[in-house]
């Protein structure tokens, strides 16, 4: 209801802020008996930490996720699976100056109106913070969906308006910007550069895969797996824009080209983005993203005081230029809990 | 669970199939003392009908909607409200020939995956014709949202390639596309006859303007309003892509261009469609929604039997050459039911 | 939210009053391909029917259930089964001279306060005729235990005063207030008789047992099998008190007493009622209800107006002398749906 | 789903297991601005900490609660509150020995059952530890009821068969049982004693009363106050039973006996305690919880080991002798969750 809960058999809650104690999740629903430990954690949330890569902050935390909960000898009990990172290297003094101004761009002025009291350090509760819980708990429906030999991967489509001329998936993890194509990420770095010494930033497109999912994944009518994953990657705080398979390029289409024409050996082509009446039909789950740019900029804006008086604001304190490549690891671990959850829910009712 | 109810506090469920005795919907959560009946259902409902526009099936449902409960002299007690149309003009028998194909682009597949059954009258419960619901449904969420001074339209930005070049309100109720530009709905109209003729189908995109929306509605993380929006809108069949303000053009855009300044009269530009951290902040909402076209078409497919041999498929029935301009309702109605609900849960933390 | 559904993977929704057009109930999250028509669900309707007992009211309903979608040829199929019942024996006249009054024991207060409105017909929305919809959607969940050979019975422990001294299945269907005992069936239709001559009314105690449960079912915490037990049964208008096995006797009990000890055969005793941590241990569930008088009563009560003036209140009408026997249905109707939802939770975890 | 989370509204999720890193809870719901420290929470902690009472265990747990996130300088924000609290002085190898042997009376055997695996270390999830969460979530709720003037106490009605035999609310905290009748607490003492030399274990009844609740809170139906209250309760592991006002009395009582007459300055007597309909009426809200023995006892007991072969068992380790008193702090802090779940329910509908 208050919104920090996803799923609903494999179900997670997080919770912290930005200068809090510490950022953490409760994996409510994970099937008994899942090999699982920190390891396994750590090494998806090391692909969103901060200052990793050419469009990062400086922020440097070491982000060591804790099990509290939830296992034993190193296998999932059907318990809680509670799991935290304390929040170490903060510096809320960068935020006294901005404190009663609204920044453009971020939740500053929506949470004051809606609750009537805001946590300024940071951003608070509207940090991308936050996503160190959705990726720790990712991390744990990655390996659910494993043992079902499922695999999810997203990488960079576009960046800065340098969209990638072709897919190959083995280049995503050697580049910085998590780009399929290396001569388009080369291109990404020099647009980046430029857009950082402007003290500007800049949005782009991530794109998501999903492999190995079977048919009869996702629910009919409002819980859709479209629906959902549309739900899930725009849950995102600086995603604006969602597309399944053929997406906005299907509203220009006729439907003989559009409809994917099916043989005994499958479907001949994915415009559905392996999606037919909001279930899965057994192709690759294609998903797409905008990303818009970072809001914090140190180019000035006109913007308001906490008190209603005209001001300017230019946001130093340490931002990336993109919320790409970090975001990746946010949109994989997203796919991940809501392929998860839909997994489990057609359990429930197969093969009964 | 199972994928047929909507919101959280302004709650709805609907049943019902194609061919089946009926299809409808309850409300449950709905304020107390609100007017309402039948006639003020019955005027939405209308606007989806069959039949009504240059695109439209031959299907002629009278569609009368019932109100069966929650109503005591023209006013909602607090009790569910459960309501109904009857279906009439049913003719199964024109899908006999079909009954042992998958057809392209439907979930005739899917459903037979997942659930080992199908129900092939009509498409079953994955007929558009589930959406008298959803429009019902919504009726009740607009009534409710129209006493807080809330009011949410939907036109039809492009239609078969066709793209509106001006946004005139007052033009949407008067041409039979719901384009808010007369020229464009001329040539709209030459698109679609041409596409008919042709045995095919097209596509186009709807967006969605909701005026009056007060600060502080949505919940963060992952429950904000674009998320609900976005799972709102891709739930409706035939939607495969959604943006909200700026859409994929902020994936494009630098943060000097993106961000909305804030001046003391409100926001400078709105990129942001309204929703800033997942939040209302008194701007317009604004989405868009990517329509696909209709998949039953008479043009020749390939497709597989029920019992996987090769075979073509040419859907004749009474089909829609898009779902355009009659999903316009449908989406006026998810995004009515999303702020409803929304208005509701946040009137139990406020002014605490 | 508004109180109107009941179970998360197998969930119900009913609706309706006393006096409106009808009432019902949609079914949603039952497997497909299960057996199913209205034969069935009439069975178990018919054993609530007012009319029947003679503790019963002189209302006729015929009650005639239709199945308004999700099966095909006698076989879920997956999609919500909606369900309903049309009111036809609808005296509201009847009601109009304590339209202004608030009936002691009746819920006509407390709506009132709540909702700023009430339906005076028959009691509205808190008429025991909402249990039509409970019924017939428990007819659905029966139908779904008995394929996994679990059944359940309710059966009559007590009523006016009077305990059965045996429990003999076989013999509560044989008589009229569905007591395991055939001579205690005798004294309490003497002591019936006697209430209903002095024009006052009588509660009794139901017990319900469900044989063939599996160990493993009901979540720890705080769905225990237990707690939605007692939410199942205390959620019927006339219950204020549940028992588990031993329920208030075990307060009373040692531990050593308590405590069923374990043998390779099973447990050797079962004052646990078949639950332990909140989870079904493979022995028969016991569950107990203390059903309280029915309000309505000929003897003069006193009571206040709508507009808080003092008065006496007769209430005529057509009412039971006691909600024995006729909500042992509904008691079995609650259990089997309790334990169906909790058969399918089980399910999505079960051998990943 | 999972059954680790408690409300709709106003909602906690709690984790942790006995021997295990901690426990905690996330509080997610509770409106912003409200005054919270750890003060506050640690209060109510230190009514169910161990060693506290004549009738506990030797276990000394520090038991701090630590505040996570969701406040900023002593006031809620309307983010998700998580506390925890860390384990300490656990000795997991005195449940060595018993490690392979199905404790009677406990959740050994049906966590097996359901899980295929079973965290023996101090009964692991099962473990009362777990209302540790509970009791720090009920703090916050409490702060919640207490702004809007509504109370709740509980005190022992009954242990080991020794009934208070008058109500004296200011003596509840003056005696180590929290009986309010100063002459029933000396008599339990003495049946205490006994017991404990005996290696056995007694149960016992809980009142919970609630004051200053206002008429309107619950739902119809299914989610009726008591049948909500009936579950919170339930959902206690050692509770059996559970009476709303006058409960299992109310099974023998005539009509004119049971229901409350009305007059224009209330109800003239309780029978409902406080819930017509499943609504409050204004009246205090009057419930009852039957208590168990506790499992672990030193008497020899008939088990089987987890291979199913014929064992005997006595529980050393450091157990209570009576979940009475300690179990008090936890009645209260599941009412207190119900009723501010249901108060913030109700302002969702509320004067629209």
């Amino acid at each position: 209801m208050a919104g920090n809960t996803f799923g609903k058999v494999f179900r997670i809650t997080t919770w912290g802020e930005s200068h809090g104690r510490g950022v953490g999740v409760i994996v409510d629903g994970c099937p008994p008996r899942i090999p699982l430990d920190e390891k396994i954690i750590q090494q998806d949330l090391d692909r969103r930490r901060p200052g990793v890569g050419p469009t990062s902050t400086a922020r440097k935390e070491r982000d060591r996720i804790k099990i509290l909960s939830g296992t034993l000898n190193g296998l999932t009990t059907g318990a809680p699976i509670a799991m935290m990172v304390e929040n170490r290297d903060v510096k809320s003094s960068a935020y006294n100056e901005i404190k009663d101004l609204y920044r453009p761009g971020h939740a500053d002025f929506t949470y004051q109106k809606k609750y009537g009291i805001r946590d300024w350090r940071g951003g608070g509760r509207a940090s991308a913070r936050e996503t160190v819980g959705r990726v720790a708990a990712g991390a744990v429906a990655r390996k659910v969906l494993s043992m079902k030999s499922i695999s999810v991967i997203a990488y960079t489509l576009e960046l800065g308006g340098v969209r990638v001329s072709s897919i190959d998936l083995a280049e995503v993890d050697k580049n910085p910007f998590r780009a399929p194509d290396r001569s388009a990420a080369k291109e990404m770095g020099k647009q980046v550069s430029k857009i950082k010494k402007a003290g500007d930033s800049i949005g782009g497109i991530v794109e998501v895969i999903a492999l190995g999912v079977p048919p009869g994944l996702g629910e009919p009518v409002f819980d859709k797996l479209d629906a959902e994953l549309a739900k899930a990657l725009m849950s995102i705080g600086a995603v604006k824009g969602v597309e399944i398979g053929a997406g906005f390029e299907a509203a220009r289409s006729l439907g003989s080209q559009n409809n994917d024409p099916i043989s005994t050996d499958g479907f001949l082509s994915n415009n559905a983005g392996g999606i037919l009446g909001g279930i899965s039909n057994g192709e690759p789950i294609m998903a797409r993203a905008a990303v818009k740019p970072i809001p914090s900029i140190e180019i000035e804006q006109l913007t308001i005081t906490t008190d209603n008086k005209p001001a300017q604001i230019s946001v130093k304190g340490r931002h990336d230029v993109s919320a790409i490549p970090r975001i990746n690891a946010v949109c994989e671990a997203m796919v991940c809990l809501a392929l998860a959850d839909f997994h489990l829910r057609q359990k429930a009712i197969k093969d009964f």
